[in-house]
């Protein structure tokens, strides 16, 4: 067994959570332990971790916390979750960095130069997106990028530009999913007139806000919000979830299991 | 204007919430006033105020707060949310009694006799829902009933009995609408993997899921849970989220406004 | 480890929470594991288990989920929270069973007799205080009672009454502990102007309303709220916040440390 | 009636809340009317109302939605409450301009740089207060600053300080008051083990942490979480219940009843 492996060696266990899908009888495992003592150096614990995995027929992979996720956001015009994630990335406790902002527009710029991140503008058309996508894509490879965040980019992606990232695209879906997908939600939230709005934090697969949901949350409104106050309270919420989530995923606590996601909080 | 109407005959308001629409410039007005040295007599009141109502062109209703509504309820074999509803109409503050419960089935009977109400049962099959349907009104009329309340009643009603109780037909259901509509809502949430789910109380229309919702709360779940552990936890969610929205409707709070609703808490 | 003696008895674990106490460095453990095929009988587990928890000078102890947790219920004159432990605890997944209820009057005698559980009317008296706790305690001992909910009992229970029954004796507080300890928590509420208002569950003690707390939730508020709204609205969020954290003990869920409590959810 | 005198001279109102204090039967009042076709100007209108408030005994003021509030922040070394309403200043719907940031420290100078606000830096030490605070006055009046918000800036102010903004100097606590007043709320909280923080924004009195509640808010916590995690959890809050405050007072929507608020929202 795992925790007997890493006994073995020395290893000191920080935290353990396991999870056992009933419905399909897979079997998660997320474990935390020390290096320090550990027989076994970071460069050798693959190829030594290799025949524990392979007895068990694992899907498995080995992360270090002590180096910060890579990650890009792409973004289009509205600043709330670009911001959020840029304060974040820069507290001392933050999983991640951020060395890279994708946009098909120049407004966000200015933001970016605060930060000093690097900003590179890639407008999108319907003749050029093939190509832009290329563009990008060879821009995010260079820059060691590991996951991509969707922070209100407003370009639906090509199946093959998310082919590239599985379960490593997070998206903001400004709904309570799977209420409301497509456009507009908050008109479609008004207008059928509910008293709870939501959003929701998504891998991005090619079915658009079909993707598996990480992180989701709600406020409560009433009849006396119109569409704009909405959009101002759904701000908020999208903020937070969108940073949630990203954290999460920068700290390694989720996996993938099928359509859906085991969270180790 | 009302309040100018109220002040004229000496009346003191005790509360007033007001509401525009700015869509459809519609004006809603909730006002409750003492009666104690009101000059007009309640049996006069509706006449006295008429060309009031009739000068703003106004949709209006006066309710004496005094009385109890009489809701009845139908439910088939879940028993969590009509015990709900049973205990609180025994409570001194409540604005309703329940004078009658309609059921497909015998099983909580018992329940009923403990609160010593009437429970009728109905049962019904594809061939009988027609004459099972008339003799329900006929008893709902005969019993003076003012609204009705589905507390997980597992049968639709036709159009011809909803038609009989437009905006005073409450409904629980089991998601956050319009997440999840028809039928087996928990497994379609637990399928979809979502991080929430909801519960939603509306009036019924003719549109299954689809009546203005009254009010809706949530509460968070995780990938541990279950189908099972999803209608367990949803329990607790539909029985006050059906609560609140009886009391509201109990307590006049509420306006329909086309497929929304205005709830003056 | 323990999770080594499992394997080697061919035990199947269930699940596995862990938590270190980072400050105390005390190590919480709580595992879960199937007894079809384990090859220790239940009757000769904790003698098997003895030099594995010695060694590791461990408090441990080893419970079955297959046996109901036998709770009394201790009552005064408000009901809603008896009524919510006695719904609970009649449908198929809970892990209690409520075999006694005591009450220092006899008001919720009919709802008892209603669930058909013996109910016990103890009058306490300043002078009778320390009698009657004897027989309480005389009658929980012959009725093999594993731990004791006080739902809404309004006396205080002498020291040596609770030193009976150390991490077994729940109490449900209407307030946001430590906010508003003591009297009339909603009134004090009130007074203050908050904007939300809580219960808390937790394990008495000898220090009133200060034992390692198990639960705690809460409901917002307004400036509409008289006292009485307090009273009521709070009701809700009593009941449901001691059945949860009745669930939570009962299903060994729980782990005291110190005057803190480790919640395995 | 305050109704009828804007009727008269043919105003619109917009909106119109009120709230009767059952305790001390004060009534609060709060009416929003459209200046467009109103017959008395706004250089007149005081004066026109004051018979009205007179006849009422009413403490009254109008203020006129289309002008900005003036608003001070006052820092140490937290960005995460300052960064949040500089953000929010800047959105068009703001009701409330920032033209003045002051600190007891150089550190958050680069982010009103960034904005473009000026920021003026008073140290403060046991000797020099005094003085500070009336420069601190000086500019405040000669920026003619109408509310001040503590954005967790770390200095007791004096109390003839905040005696020259009643009503007018708004705090953020990083707690759920009155639970955890004073020092380290975090650390508190989690010494007593709560499952639950909260934070608090309060108009300031010269009873630290005493004064009017306006808005609250709290987050679910685990025995999982360190005084640091609760930290970097209780800023989300922080920034979020001090920004609704904010917005609220900006907005005209708070009434001070002695030591609550009424909150028209």
């Amino acid at each position: 067994m795992i925790s007997g492996f890493i006994a073995q060696y020395g290893g000191n266990i920080i935290s353990l959570h396991e999870h056992v899908d009933s419905f399909d009888k897979t079997f998660f495992l997320r474990v935390v332990w020390d290096m320090n003592g550990f027989d076994i150096p970071g460069n050798e614990l693959d190829g030594a971790f290799n025949p524990v995995g392979k007895k068990f027929n694992a899907n498995w992979s080995i992360r270090y916390t002590g180096r910060k996720l890579r990650i890009a956001v792409m973004v289009s015009k509205y600043e709330h979750c670009l911001q959020e994630l840029l304060w974040r990335q820069r507290l001392p406790e933050s999983a991640y960095e951020i060395p890279l902002i994708i946009s098909n527009h120049h407004d966000l710029q200015p933001m970016a130069a605060y930060h000093q991140i690097p900003y590179h503008v890639f407008p999108i058309t319907k003749e050029n997106k093939d190509i832009q996508e290329q563009a990008e894509l060879k821009l995010l490879n260079e820059t060691n990028i590991d996951a991509i965040v969707l922070a209100r980019y407003m370009q639906v992606l090509s199946k093959s530009f998310v082919d590239h990232y599985p379960n490593r695209l997070i998206n903001i879906h400004h709904s309570f999913l799977p209420a409301f997908m497509g456009g507009n939600p908050y008109k479609q939230a008004y207008e059928r007139g509910v008293k709870i709005i939501g959003a929701t934090s998504h891998y991005v697969t090619e079915d658009l806000d079909e993707g598996p949901i990480i992180e989701q949350d709600i406020i409560r409104i009433s009849h006396r919000d119109s569409v704009n106050d909405l959009v101002r309270s759904g701000r908020d919420l999208e903020r937070i979830v969108l940073a949630r989530a990203v954290n999460l995923h920068a700290e390694h606590r989720i996996l993938v299991n099928g359509k859906k996601t085991v969270v180790f909080q």
